[in-house]
């Protein structure tokens, strides 16, 4: 319970959240800033030109308006110069990313992850990308971190990944083993993919302007972001949003957790290509050939896409009566089953919840696609430039 | 996106935190008040010099502190003069009380709520308890307002009581009701009793210092008041929370929601009466009395409080594994169930959760008991004076 800030805090407020405004919505000008901020014509422009010192921003005058008088300068986040280092690990690839203030991808690079590959060895792809991307950093370009994001449970305090069991990896410390594998880079923040993923869709896509939000991520194993109030919430130690091991089937199937009936073993890529005879294969791939055989009338595939979207919808249902939300959206596979099973997921949910939690909700799709992952664990290393802008410059 | 404070908007703020500050915490030295709220002597000085004026704190010397030099002045909230009215509506029972800043009841009335009863019934005895206690208002104390908690799903935009499901009532204006009964009662604001109750436990209660909890409150029904990073969350309407509604049993008993297999179908009342076969039976006493007959060896009796026990350790597995949280109070009859079924309900939760979820979670009866619904009814109408405290005054 802190008390009312001091000029220079409010003074260096203002210079972050005039930079995250530009960040998130990209050029704007110093009248539209004036009146989104709540401040001053003279107070935003001491701001910009700080900022501008800073390098940080660029400001222009707009191309001709066609209208009388001089026109606002637009102000622009440096997305060419100013940049952060995203990588993701996720069940099935590897990817990496340059990506400039503003959520501009810059380059990049992926791979895929077999199964069971173990740290060290998705540790020494990641840190080839980051090799390879470096050579084509523009001189004078500024560093300012870098942030990964994977499909596992992170401890917030030093970034740990405390389980990642679609990975299959317990208590590693994947950052510090980047680390040792690249040398120094700066300050490297770890997040859950779904998390950052809920993020940027929150900032930047489906769901931008929506402060209450839950994002679906789901490959193996399911995970939500989850925004409430225009915040990401993560609990106590960084773990929430685990809702691939809410018990919805209790008389269901073991999980990889050692429980029964998790929400994940009706939804997941295992159940539904099991159900599709097609236990043999794995990924994505597979899962979209299921959807692609369920769209040509294939009945088994139907069937199994039909069993997924009730479940689906049921878990949903739990979870807008929890949270009444604004929107879900589904991410990763869940997209693709979604795609197929709308109307039905609809349905199950309108059963499920009630009707004043589910009355304003909107399903979507991300609008970022698989880029979300890597602009969210970008997001986790612009955090620190946009919490202090000029004093990190300094 | 606003930007920083003006002064003023900062001394307001400053002059809520202090008040807010004793308000939950009562008495606090001036120099606690400077470390606790991060400002200097001085300003501390000036803001209780304020909130004297304004009558709404006091400031006195401690009785003999043992120490040399100059104690530092005790800063108490006005408890005695600065009120709230605040009301709940229980499936069984009616409250009133008088409570005074700093959350002391300082008048309180109650009265059995017959199952059935309609709006305007339960508005009538609501109405005489507060023409009563208003009797024995001492002269010159100052009124802040009121605030009614319910046991259903509240719009936050205007009160409006959308379902209470376990009372029986839908889309019911209960506020404007009330105060066609009653006449003007100046400020009135609805809300749910469980979010409510979550508040205080969290200010003062069982879960103080804890910014992750999650109070779960069961009669009939079962809902949910959540503090996540401090905030009690309500989601886009304000309908969050519906955890009883949160399907766990998809094969189980239809729910009253229109849904089946409901939490609260498995945990209410009249599941553990229904298997303690004492279907003719209802309300807190009944439940008691199942309680107490598995305490003594009945068999029939420890059979039902063991279906609840590992239904409600299932269903606060969920919990945990979406919230990761610091502690879990069991609140209404879900208390007396836990006083005798912690173990078990321990056990079920350790198998459904996440061993990172579930880390550092508590397990807790509430501290305020049922006084919890009517202080939380009192921080309802608290709230306005806490943002803003010299301005309402004036």
């Amino acid at each position: 319970m802190r008390a009312g800030p001091s000029q220079e805090e409010v003074r260096r407020h203002n210079l972050g959240t005039l930079l995250r405004y530009v960040h998130i919505h990209g050029a704007t000008s110093r009248a539209e800033l004036t009146t989104k901020l709540g401040l001053n014509r003279s107070t935003i422009g001491a701001l910009t030109a700080d900022l501008t010192a800073a390098g940080l921003v660029t400001e222009k005058a707009p191309r001709g308006t066609g209208r009388a008088g001089r026109p606002s300068l637009v102000v622009r986040p440096e997305s060419s110069t100013v940049y952060a280092y995203a990588l993701n690990i996720e069940v099935d690839r590897l990817r990496a990313a340059r990506v400039g203030l503003g959520g501009r991808i810059l380059d990049r690079r992926e791979a895929p992850r077999p199964r069971g590959m173990q740290v060290v060895d998705a540790v020494q792809p990641l840190a080839a990308f980051l090799d390879e991307m470096r050579r084509d950093v523009p001189a004078g370009a500024r560093y300012v971190g870098a942030g990964l994001a994977i499909a596992g449970m992170v401890r917030r305090a030093d970034g740990m990944v405390r389980l990642a069991p679609t990975i299959g990896w317990v208590e590693e410390p994947v950052g510090e083993a980047l680390v040792e594998e690249i040398g120094d880079v700066g300050p490297l923040i770890v997040g859950n993919i779904a998390d950052v993923s809920a993020l940027v869709e929150h900032n930047r896509g489906a769901a931008a302007g929506r402060d209450n939000v839950i994002y679906l991520y789901g490959d193996v194993g399911v995970g939500a972001g989850i925004i409430v109030g225009g915040r990401r919430i993560t609990g106590h130690g960084g773990y929430g949003g685990e809702v691939g091991h809410m018990v919805v089937n209790p008389y269901g199937r073991p999980c990889s957790c050692g429980s029964r009936g998790c929400w994940e073993t009706e939804i997941g890529e295992y159940p539904l290509l099991r159900m599709a005879g097609r236990e043999d294969r794995s990924g994505r791939e597979a899962v979209l050939g299921v959807v692609e055989a369920a769209m040509r009338g294939d009945w088994v595939a139907q069937q199994a896409v039909r069993h997924v979207g009730q479940w689906l919808g049921l878990g949903v249902g739990n979870l807008v009566n929890i949270f009444n939300p604004e929107a879900i959206i589904f991410g990763g596979t869940l997209r693709d089953i979604y795609l197929v099973a709308a109307a039905q997921i609809r349905s199950r949910l309108t059963e499920v919840a009630l009707p004043a939690c589910r009355e304003n909700i909107r399903l979507r799709t991300p609008e970022l696609g698989t880029d979300a992952g890597l602009l969210g664990a970008a997001e986790l290393a612009f955090e620190r430039l946009l919490e202090d802008p000029v004093g990190s410059a300094g």
